[in-house]
């Protein structure tokens, strides 16, 4: 990717490599920047700009081949690659990230996860086995871990997120509705659920009037 | 709210309305814009904008009145009242939302969850009943619902979708990975999780460069 990108391109990335994928599974191995754009509510012109800036693709007239289009932005993504991952916090939300099938099909393989919960320690979810917490710093000095999944309790989270970074964690995937303090090498993306079914909420409200 | 809001600042209303939350549960009675500010890393300027935006409030001096600010804000996003949600499929992710305690806390309240598994059909996710999804129009028929939560697999979601707009809901929280065409007065949130961890791996790969 040449040069500066904008976050609302970045922001689109996923959303081009999932149509990408989607259209690979429907057999289709070409599309034009028309095409692409109907599908993905965004104009022709948009794409191209959009592609444009991932690198230049396609040629005028022939439209993209998806296959390559796909697989270069899926490297673009860095999800050409396997990433290791363990989950913090065997709750609601560390069990649906552990069960999901597509994240392991994406690469994002789940290691281990971790509780402080003793009734919760030994036993697996998924086939994925539920470590004590207390072994978190032995398990990051013997294991390669690229990503945390941080979905403990709020008030154990900044405690958690610093024995993580401490080890050598540099990217958190934090489910945790709190604002981390983490050493600036640290990447960090935020999904706050409530702040989904807030913006919902907001939408209706501002639709009645 | 007086005329037009940016989608950055509606995108930050929630952060205000937690924060302030968390600043209430502390105590704190009064807040400066420079206070605040730093606890959610913007500038006190950004904070006077943004709040002069939700409607004019405080006085010059005086900081800002935390419970009064946390209510107005709460009343602009709506959850000052009720919302009765239904959760359309059982699995991981479904669980995962009927299982939270801070939806309920903050109003939203799950009626029913709906699968079509017979294995799970007529047993309970907390203390919430799984029913037929063949039962799910007759339901709507006689309870007022004012949010579905799409939790189904990628292959169902664009019809069951349709039997929810067909029967009255007009705002959809979308936890499935597919861009549902839906009557233009229905409001949805999408919640795409694979986006997130592609994000982050994205920035990771950034970040080695």
């Amino acid at each position: 990717m040449a040069g500066y990108v904008s976050e609302a391109v970045i922001r689109r990335l996923p959303g081009y490599y999932r149509h990408l994928r989607e259209l690979e599974a429907e057999g289709v191995r070409q599309i034009s920047s028309q095409g692409l754009g109907e599908r993905m509510k965004l104009t022709a012109s948009q794409i191209r700009q959009d592609i444009n800036c991932f690198g230049g693709f396609g040629r005028q007239g022939y439209g993209y081949s998806v296959q390559e289009l796909r697989e270069h932005i899926g490297m673009i993504l860095g999800v050409d690659r396997v990433h290791r991952m363990v989950i913090l916090g065997g709750g609601n939300i560390g069990r649906a990230v552990a069960l999901s099938d597509s994240f392991p099909a994406n690469g994002f393989q789940t290691l281990a996860i971790f509780d402080a919960d003793p009734g919760k320690i030994g036993t697996t979810i998924g086939s994925i086995l539920v470590r004590d917490i207390e072994t978190l710093t032995d398990f990051l000095r013997e294991q390669p871990v690229d990503i945390a999944v941080l979905a403990v309790p709020p008030p154990q989270a900044q405690e958690v997120a610093d024995d993580l970074c401490r080890n050598g964690i540099t990217a958190i995937w934090n489910f945790v509705p709190a604002d981390l303090k983490l050493p600036p090498n640290t990447t960090v993306v935020n999904v706050h659920l409530e702040e989904g079914l807030e913006i919902l909420s907001f939408k209706m409200k501002q639709k009645e009037t």
